[in-house]
């Protein structure tokens, strides 16, 4: 069980990757454990689809520029380092929309919310299938 | 109005149905209002979609593991116990999409987000067109 | 960084156009900043897609009844009103999922979550390729 922190709601500067922006605002932050929603707009933004039989995922990379539809995420600790999960929703020029684990994506426009979550350490550190999953609470 | 209660961020195990396993956990942790958001893969989920005419849900069965690209959802009293209302946006292996009314799905992987709301009850006990609604509040 | 303020959990009457209600709530409750989401299923909604060469949007416009699948969005000022900006997730009777920027749509049922952010202000006064954004923090 949690409590809740501190809360962000922030646009990332164009041009910057998503991903890796999100990690360097995490650590700046020091916000170890949280969720995060996000709207706006990507560039070739690339999502994973978990193939569950070569524990892997399977690389899709959507070229252009797609709608954030939705961006939904989770950050909690990864090798000691905060990690961001987050699944988006994109559109693209004519409303059709395509879906996954995010990898990356350039940011054209990203508006970003982010909820901490106090209260006891949270920690990517069961290995199945080749990903790396939380303990699961008893 | 409500007031932040109790915050959750756990991982279901695989094998469980997503939909009944959410409801054991809201009964166990006595939570009657509340939101929640999930990503993560679900394995032959059936969404719903509404036919007003109808007054029924058609129910679209998806064969296959799914990437849940998007899952947002609320939990308010129906019939006096906490009852899960969840929308899915799932992803195929070639990034496609679909989404509607989530039936049910064999989770793989769901890390779920639950906010408990405090203050007041909020009760499906408006019947229309077959769906069971909250009241409209003045 | 904002702090939690009030939580809402209502749903919209029938017949509303989502957008316009919302903004006419928002200003109602005196709520300038903050997070919104929702569920449910909208008529004959219109969702805009970002030409970033020509600064501005492209109108689809989804004829018939879709699933609400997911709606992300947030509030801020534009001209000192509250201002939401929202992005959804359709599915069709079929699943198939669209998705971008929601500029209006009918509401049959939608059920909808808002959480106040407090402690400063946010405002879109920034004109960037035609559209409004958030000044980017230091």
């Amino acid at each position: 069980m949690f409590s809740g922190g501190r809360m962000y709601l922030f646009r990332i500067p164009e041009g910057e990757e998503f991903v890796s922006y999100m990690h360097e605002f995490l650590k700046k932050e020091g916000i170890e454990t949280g969720i995060v929603n996000a709207i706006g707009t990507l560039k070739n933004p690339k999502v994973g689809y978990f193939l569950e039989e070569d524990e892997r995922y399977k690389i899709i990379e959507l070229k252009g520029t797609y709608e954030i539809a939705s961006l939904l995420g989770n950050v909690s600790l990864k090798d000691w380092k905060p990690f961001l999960h987050a699944h988006v929703v994109l559109g693209d020029s004519e409303g059709n929309a395509f879906g996954g684990h995010l990898l990356e994506g350039e940011v054209l426009v990203a508006e970003v919310f982010v909820l901490e979550l106090k209260g006891k350490r949270l920690e990517r550190n069961v290995i199945e299938k080749g990903l790396t999953l939380w303990p699961i609470e008893e």
